[in-house]
């Protein structure tokens, strides 16, 4: 059986939602974020990186969202997450979730890990003002070139789904409204009418 | 024939070595940064992003490194470039790629893109300031964790290796002493000796 590390409304959501969509044999680890749980010593000999996602397998510990949401798709090919078998549609959806945790991810940490790239607290407010214009500037990036409907990748449902969903759900508290893209709004509520989807909310939302 | 986009000495030079070593139809296409050709009408045309690398295919567009690298690996598989039937292995390869567009190519673009994420000068003069401290962080746990040794995967030489090779070029700029990290050091000698990687680093060199 896999086991998911997560914290509740995190990136490691997304995976987390995928193992339900894709009907994994797995357990989900809620890790206690107020408590710095994913600093602990136990954890850091799980994830070295302190942070979520982990995905414990039979072989090992996997880490980093785009990786793992690749795993799920090879390893539950009967869902038809992602479409393994076309180098070049993998790579656009591989591309999508790249920018995603190298772009999108990264501008919204700015709001609350500021203190991961400048010490002083005058810098780290400065980023946090810039944080609402840059999670705006790529979510209309997004809407206008990358979410091809309904789905991320066109027709079908894939790993790429609940990635953009969860980091939907960090709009409102970066100060952005969601509803300025209505692609990306139909979107997350498309998701969010999916009982897995559901089920996982409640979980994080319980945490 | 592949056009891949570049910027001398930035992120794509990884992709550009992997086409090199992958021994592939492709010819690279060098953008003039100190003229911001990467931010032309022209380019933003065939990237909105603005960004290098851009793969161009016969079927399309693609960007983002990870998802262009697996791409190289996928359609060259005479040259072994990827454990593209393990999905573990797979997943572990891809999870390198992810950390180092997530979190390390992230921590260095603070010391000269600062303005993506703050826009006073202050606050762009302390991201700089903690730029040596995060990279040496970041090789730390590369050189402990991550580089299995002798190559990024093990015995085999990978799409992870060009990749690493290429952000580790950045550490002399970032204020870092490469020889810190001696398994690194040694990875980054290897590469360097590769008939492959001279002849890029010489195209970069002269851009």
């Amino acid at each position: 059986m896999l086991t998911l590390y997560v914290g509740p409304h995190t990136c490691a959501m997304a995976a987390h939602i995928l193992l339900e969509i894709a009907q994994a044999d797995y357990r989900a680890e809620m890790l206690n974020f107020g408590a710095q749980q994913q600093r602990s010593a136990d954890y850091l000999r799980i994830n070295p990186k302190g942070r979520v996602p982990a995905l414990a397998t039979e072989r090992g510990i996997l880490t980093e969202t785009p990786a793992i949401l690749l795993y799920i798709a090879q390893t539950h090919p009967q869902a038809a997450l992602a479409p393994l078998d076309d180098p070049f549609e993998l790579a656009r959806a591989q591309a999508f979730n790249s920018y995603l945790c190298s772009t999108v991810h990264v501008a919204h940490a700015h709001r609350r890990r500021g203190a991961r790239w400048a010490d002083d607290e005058a810098a780290q407010e400065a980023m946090r003002r810039k944080v609402p214009q840059n999670m705006s500037d790529c979510f209309e990036l997004i809407e206008r070139e990358m979410l091809r409907g309904p789905w991320v990748t066109g027709e079908r449902l894939s790993m790429c789904d609940p990635y953009l969903f969860t980091l939907g759900t960090w709009l409102e508290g970066d100060g952005v409204d969601i509803r300025r893209f209505p692609r990306v709004n139909e979107h997350a509520q498309r998701m969010a009418a999916m009982p897995a989807v559901q089920k996982v909310l409640a979980l994080h939302r319980g945490a």
